[in-house]
């Protein structure tokens, strides 16, 4: 299976592309990658990327800026952070990406727990996380060619301590259990899912 | 009381402004309302309309422009329709809106059904729906002085028949049911809640 995966650098991408590529065609792209460069909030950037890199059968998204920060310092501005990131970044990678996936591929996106469960300085992922799972579940409805989605969203992940005090009691997801996510978004047959961890 | 209604001309609106006027202050404003315009896509639009309506007690929000259509001309450009209407132009509603309510005033805006039942042509109003239910979980974590606030989250409204051949089998909801959806916001004590209707 060929398989595309956005953020291919990141603490969950890297992770991902390990577990992936001793049985799959991994394709790695971000924003900085020397071979294939994203820039998701860009359309045109996207558009480049799919042309680059041809038919595909499943594409990963694991990059999602937000805005982290104090209530007090959250204004339209601040806001736009997780729009043109995190929602508007992984809603192009699915409406242009479409015209290039295989027939019966996948998209899985990436969403978060505070979509649910809130937390103090989270505001606009809450709302970016949630718009991608609201997308999953109409898109799932709509796609063509048996083409499937679904989104994994973790709470905080083991890899990323740095955030471990903005979740407080909250058990982190281990790097496995994020694996089997993504697993079972791809190789799964369901559509419309928020694989929650 | 002094209650402000966004999208005061509107089919909900309109109810609304009614359903009060007999027993508070109501403030109408909208896009097109002489006394007090507004334009929700636009911060200092909304910063004008605060200026000049004073301290309130309770903000209603009814206006959520959306893209509604096929899949296939759905595009960053279209979906900017509830990004900028619905989802940002209410969010602003709030973030400046704290500065001028009242405390222990509530905010009360409008998602829809959607947002977990999707519904072929509606993918954009999925998307902006689910934001603000995960915007309205984490805003009332973090508003200051007591202010509270909801979503009230109708499927099709009775008095919107248009849209009844788009919602196969759902029973439309009542305005009655949708006043009291509101009036449970705003003169309960609940906050961070999804009213569904």
């Amino acid at each position: 299976m060929k398989i595309v995966i956005i953020g291919a650098s990141g603490t969950m991408g890297s992770y991902l592309v390990n577990a992936f590529e001793k049985e799959h065609e991994v394709i790695g792209a971000d924003r900085n990658n020397p071979n294939i460069k994203v820039d998701i909030t860009s359309p045109p950037s996207i558009t480049r990327m799919f042309e680059l890199i041809g038919p595909f059968d499943a594409l990963i998204c694991t990059a999602g800026p937000t805005y982290v920060g104090p209530w007090k310092t959250l204004t339209d501005a601040t806001f736009r952070n997780g729009v043109e990131g995190k929602m508007m970044g992984q809603i192009n990678l699915v409406l242009i990406g479409q015209d290039y996936i295989n027939a019966q591929g996948s998209f899985t996106l990436i969403s978060g727990a505070v979509t649910h469960e809130p937390q103090k300085n989270f505001a606009n992922a809450s709302a970016a996380n949630a718009a991608i799972d609201g997308f999953v579940r109409a898109a799932a409805i709509e796609l063509p060619k048996g083409i499937r989605i679904n989104a994994v969203s973790p709470t905080v992940i083991e890899n990323s301590p740095q955030y471990f005090p903005f979740f407080p009691g909250e058990t982190p997801v281990t790097m496995k259990q994020l694996e089997y996510g993504f697993r079972k978004s791809i190789f799964g047959t369901n559509s419309g899912y928020i694989i929650s961890l």
